[in-house]
């Protein structure tokens, strides 16, 4: 520990200059005119993992952002860690919002504002350079695989090609994430379960053309008009999704799995006040941490249509269109969850007006069993690094990828994350602690250690 | 009527050429963007009524845009007409719809394509046209006053207060505005009410921030969802309005006055047909015609929240926006409306969002006393230019300064238009048929003649 301890120390301000070197990157995969960076940015990730001392480093090209692979293996007798996560990193708008550019990192009371800061890159670069670390203090105690994707803000497509046709080379025997949550740093805790995800695209059709609300009005269906009502039919009164056939092989939590969950630190009076909200809302009949953790849900994540310039424009648009997406717990495929939406949307749609619904992307639920090496690994490497015991908790966020590596490469995942809820992922001002990002350095080491250790 | 014919004949190039310079300003007095062009209009309108004979030509400035004001006085024993028009057109947006650029006035089998074509630049300016014809042909029978303004298309705030400062100048017999349409050249029409509007936007602010909507999604409302549930609210099953109070005071027509409406020349099928849309919509009980024209309606004129960019953002939205205008018939007051509605919409918040509503303008409900001597004289106008006797109808738009005009001035108006409902009037490729705009300005005298004779 102290030989870590020392290494962060003497490589404290290099570890900033080279993270907030990679947050310049506009590497948004969600929009196309950020192409050339997100490029770049893999560019960037690939010449990293050298300088880390990673061997057979490849830009591995895919149909769409290419995949950075990089590994160091020193006795094929030794267990093999496979580091995952990603370089691309969510739209930065609303852009009026952010107090300091999203693309210029900056320090405010030791946090680094930047899109990206958190999610993701603050989180796996922890790793490139706890490998680094590692390599240059001898004390590597097994193989390491790094595999650094560009799409998983949009669904992660081509990484499941690459997987599929890789399966020899990211041969492992544990899937290493940090792209998730911590409750506090004073509480650290390690998630042991996401929630999948299904996201639609919803277009209501209504007249050929923009009419004039008032030769118009009234007679003919307005497509806003009509979108928002169908919208409003997916919750009943209390917030259960109206959806049939969705909470079909939902799998409910016992009693006591439940009571754990609960037992979790949580105030929800700080909750509220954090987000300036006076009442919290959702499924009746389940609390706040269960809401997020164990159950379904689904959300308008945009909705368009009509005039929404200054001023007063009286027209009755011809379309309005939606973003939705679901969050799924295990029990649910997303494949046919998405299905149900699609056929349950079109059904509901009333005659005055055609509706299209597409399927962006998904991804499945899953569970990290809590008695594997892996995670009591992960756990004892928090509990030596922070002092205290984590604990374990229920994310409410997805990676879809996870499920596919068990699925393909018959490993289980652990999701060693250092972000904070609070740390606006995918809103402005996206944040990362620096003392996280120096702390995730420092226990990513020992989770290698014990868990070369317990493979023994 | 041959003195006219030849007038109109002999002067066609110039006529046409003339009003596509004015449409090729993009007057849009929405979009601050566009000022500078919305102040050139005026002056170009000034001297195109100076060049046409009209005297005490001024461009007079209020808070807003100016008023173009011109007068001849022949013979103060004479009466007088108030002609008035708007100068200002509605923003063009989606300018992707537009098959021809809608500043660059272009011709295609008869019909002029062009934001403001026919609303309402090509037919305000039938009457300056209309005016240099009687002055050249030394035929104009009475005193005329124009009055051209340049915020129709948001809410006339200005002009209430000019109309109200200037009593004097604009004392007149009649006020006549073509700033309406007919049911088709072969059916030609005369409007003989107008609705009223109030015009309204909303504001759904749900958490301080947008939020990862797998992090808090299921647990914190999401704004673009709340709205929509509010939305739709408004509506029944029978979608009648359900705003407490709503349709109090609305003055219904008796058996005989909606069979007279409902005699109208009117096609579902190809109504449907030139809307593409299976099926119409409306409130219960009412034909369509009746809904357009003597029901109060509520319309979504623009919606929009969280992320509208292409690709996939998970994100819970801070807040959701919607423009919400209601048209309203006799009996209904849109400054009472406009607080009923703010009323409601605040109450049916739930305690989960805050919610703020604001009014953007408002106009009164009109009805032209068909026995009046102007609407006779209109009649008969129209009766010799078209050959044949116009149908009385209800009109769906709004002409908010029309009521004030009653109020102010003492005076009634006459709603001669030639438009027609398939213009595009707020839609991409908003048209107005060169025939239309010709039989306009050849109608016009006639007017004034028979008005003249009449009040003798």
């Amino acid at each position: 520990m102290q030989t870590i301890k020392n290494y962060v120390e003497e490589n404290r301000k290099r570890f900033l200059d080279e993270l907030f070197e990679l947050l310049r990157f506009p590497s948004v995969s969600a929009d196309p005119k950020y192409k050339g960076e997100v490029l770049k940015t893999a560019d960037f990730v690939a010449e990293k993992l050298k300088e880390a001392g990673a061997e057979n480093v490849e830009v591995c090209a895919t149909e769409g952002y290419p995949i950075v692979y990089g590994e160091k293996i020193i006795d094929s007798s030794l267990p093999t860690v496979l580091v995952y996560g990603h370089y691309d990193v969510q739209p930065p708008d609303p852009l009026e919002l952010w107090h300091t550019p999203p693309f210029e990192p900056t320090l405010r009371d030791g946090k680094i504002y930047a899109r990206g800061a958190c999610d993701d890159k603050g989180q796996f670069y922890m790793h490139v350079k706890a490998f680094e670390l590692m390599m240059n203090t001898n004390t590597l105690p097994c193989n390491i695989k790094f595999m650094i994707e560009g799409e998983e803000e949009v669904g992660s497509d081509n990484l499941g090609k690459f997987v599929t046709a890789n399966k020899e080379r990211l041969k492992a025997d544990v899937v290493l994430i940090s792209d998730t949550s911590m409750i506090s740093m004073e509480n650290p805790s390690l998630e042991t379960g996401l929630r999948g995800l299904a996201y639609m695209e919803v277009e209501v059709q209504g007249p050929n053309r923009d009419l004039h609300s008032g030769v118009y009005g009234g007679a003919v269906a307005n497509p806003a008009t009509i979108l928002c009502q169908m919208i409003a039919s997916l919750h009943d009164e209390n917030n259960h999704i109206t959806i049939p056939g969705f909470y079909d092989g939902v799998i409910e939590l016992s009693a006591e799995e439940r009571k754990a969950l609960n037992d979790a630190p949580f105030n929800l009076d700080d909750y509220k006040k954090d987000l300036s909200v006076d009442e919290v809302w959702g499924e009746k009949g389940y609390s706040t941490i269960e809401r997020t953790g164990i159950r379904p849900t689904l959300e308008v994540n945009g909705i368009w249509g009509g005039y929404t310039g200054p001023g007063a424009k009286t027209v009755l648009p011809a379309k309005a269109n939606a973003k939705i997406s679901m969050r799924l717990v295990p029990g649910q495929d997303w494949k046919a969850i998405s299905e149900l939406f699609k056929n349950h949307f079109e059904s509901i749609a009333p005659k005055s007006v055609k509706v299209s619904v597409v399927a962006h992307h998904g991804g499945t639920p899953y569970v990290t069993p809590t008695d594997s090496l892996a995670f009591k690994a992960a756990y004892k490497a928090i509990e030596e690094a922070f002092g205290k015991q984590p604990v374990p908790t229920r994310g409410g966020g997805s990676i879809p990828i996870v499920a596919l590596f068990e699925q393909e490469l018959g490993i289980k995942t652990v999701l060693m994350g250092f972000g904070l809820d609070s740390d606006n992922l995918h809103s402005p001002n996206e944040k990362y602690d620096v003392f996280n990002y120096y702390k995730g350095i420092e226990t990513i080491p020992l989770f290698h250690k014990y868990f070369a250790e317990m493979s023994k």
